[in-house]
């Protein structure tokens, strides 16, 4: 068995089933398990109304309790010999089955938690003022981003048109993206709903992680630097962002949480508590069939934790499937960079590829795939989610 | 009768029925009529079923045509002396009605829209530089919001707390805003569902622009100027947005359709076309008894044509329930100004109000209300619903 996908993984996702209809199904070596299907066979009727959806919301929304309750009762079936005929009828290899967006996404924020790809950003971008901004240690800036434009790995994303205006150019011109881009993120599931007027403390946001998925936010980066001034990155990223078909749950995740680089100046008390943690997740970034970056997770400067609590300290309430992602994840090394713009160093230095191309930005037919692993619970590996995706020539209308 | 709400008029809204669950209903006067009721015993069941729902997103799906033909059936029922008694049947008085947020939200983006207010925030907030970044008159700029934090008209609005940094702060503090703000709006429901990847030309915009509400975009000033920069208004707005009760249908606006001001320089071909035109909307904005301003929508720079033309240019797909809002209304004169950042000139012009108090920004308790009138078809004046909030203290956690 492949076994980065074992027994103490056990990632979500959503999968069209053979006699009709989609359910959540869960990933163990190449096959799928139909969580509904198994449920049923099992008299666990709970289970199966909960999975019997196209969606993992009906899940999320029944709160960390039966998140847990769930994966004990999964991971006790998969361990008894005498249910294993149960298991074998609900499951189906991976390569015969269509995996959908697992969740209904319901607001989607980015975030620009790495200390490293804010630095390279901002000498990129602002190359006569301070690399990072006043207020970026003090609080984890992040943005709303187009939540009905998320789609699943393996979408192909169509190069998106739009205005852009260099530094030689007297007017802006208009025409397919010349700088089209990935970002190579982590994205943060939520669940249980809040009210709003509340908030949700550091220390509580374990309550309302579900779960990590793989996300690249695909980004126009002419489109962005002519339109992002005063109120943000719009049509630079809402054209497509493409989530992982499976969500690891953040009970998996446990071996994998480590402590946060120091943060110096220490933030305001809202941001401090003993639920900050860090996730050492290795990314690996494929531009075609070349690894072109291996972006750590470990080195991001603001834990989830505290994304969610700067979040929801206005009053902001939470949904079920808000989906929160890292920004870009960037290391170090050069060959840690979570982006082109920081590879290629705005288009100064190209990445060679092994056909001897050279790449700044993406070409059509270009594929990008993000994967990672994440320390197992039970020792050695274990993988997230891929995202993939492959860049499909600009319409003319 | 209320001649502002007349058979020209008939705006739809979400109101729970006495005897249980929420339906589609429209005003006529001061009287709620309840649409699926009317549907049920005039035989339509197509409309029926349309409106025996909570939101209008059911009907927004079935797109412009669907849009024509319930309101040639409404209006030719409420003409028709011989159903008065199934039309008295299914009426209320609106006093004893809850209207809820009528439309379930998708994706919520907030425009820029109004070359005055542009023009005051600018002179404010970067009192050194242009007025107007480069980009202004090029693109109709614009961001996403929180779609999970609009709220309908009437819903209390807790001061959000958060990080602000003043010029003579050191470090950032934290605690409630100081500078709690309003932004008198004007919000466009979409229906009609595209595909990632497609665009929509200004002259296609009129089949996807169902409605338009009266909306106010709570701002937090303080907290919005310390964090937006690099990328945009996240904690300063996501707290709260208050969306009317009633949206009316962009037929009944066919007389308020205005020639747009004169763009100047001619934007680029995509947000030119046949399907361009201003609203001439007047809105009015009271703080407690008073009325401060009176924003006139007809000094908008940007069509909403062009606004939802720029949205999808990039590919970036539509869902019913989407909402784009203008942006502040603002014009020429100074009791014009859609905001309080506007009218007390960032706190040095503070608002005389007639109890003898004054006003930079909201304080606990005030009561802020838009209302906004339109030319009816028929001659005369209509109106559309409005927006109210009172501001309750910051909640300690």
């Amino acid at each position: 068995m492949n076994n980065l996908w074992g027994i103490e993984n056990l990632p979500y996702g959503v999968a069209d089933t053979p006699d009709g209809g989609a359910q959540v199904v869960t990933r163990l070596g190449d096959d799928v398990i139909e969580l509904a299907t198994l449920a049923n066979s099992d008299n666990m009727r709970k289970w199966a109304r909960t999975f019997g959806h196209s969606s993992l919301n009906p899940f999320i929304s029944q709160g960390r309790s039966s998140w847990s309750a769930a994966r004990a009762w999964l991971q006790a079936i998969l361990r008894d010999d005498k249910r294993k005929e149960l298991v074998a009828a609900a499951t189906k290899p991976l390569s015969e089955v269509t995996l959908h967006l697992p969740v209904q996404i319901a607001d989607y924020v980015d975030f620009y938690a790495s200390e490293q790809h804010a630095t390279n950003v901002g000498s990129i971008f602002r190359p006569d003022g301070a690399a990072l901004t006043p207020n970026w240690k003090h609080l984890p800036i992040g943005y709303h981003g187009r939540a009905g434009t998320v789609v699943v790995s393996g979408t192909d994303i169509v190069r998106p048109v739009g205005q852009r205006k260099g530094k030689d150019d007297p007017e802006p011109v208009f025409g397919p993206s010349v700088r089209l881009d990935i970002e190579a993120e982590v994205g943060f599931i939520v669940g249980g709903e809040t009210e709003v007027g509340t908030r949700v403390s550091v220390d509580e946001a374990g309550d309302h992680l579900f779960g990590v998925a793989l996300f690249n936010d695909w980004s126009a980066r002419d489109i962005q630097a002519w339109e992002y001034v005063p109120l943000g990155p719009f049509l630079g990223k809402s054209f497509a962002s493409t989530l992982s078909p499976w969500i690891t749950p953040m009970e998996a995740l446990e071996s994998a949480k480590i402590a946060l680089p120091t943060q110096d100046p220490q933030p305001l008390d809202y941001l401090r508590g003993d639920g900050l943690f860090g996730l050492d997740l290795q990314l690996e970034v494929r531009l075609n069939d070349t690894v072109v970056s291996t972006p750590p997770y470990k080195t991001m400067y603001w834990s989830p934790a505290q994304m969610l609590a700067h979040l929801t300290v206005n009053g902001a309430s939470l949904r079920d499937g808000d989906l929160f992602a890292s920004g870009t994840v960037s290391g170090d090394e050069r060959d840690q960079r979570g982006s082109l713009l920081e590879l290629s160093w705005s288009g100064k230095e190209p990445l060679e590829l092994p056909d001897g191309t050279k790449r700044s930005f993406l070409e059509d037919g270009d594929t990008v795939t993000i994967t990672a692993t994440a320390p197992a619970p039970g020792g050695g590996r274990m993988a997230l989610g891929e995202v993939t995706g492959t860049i499909q020539p600009a319409r003319e209308s």
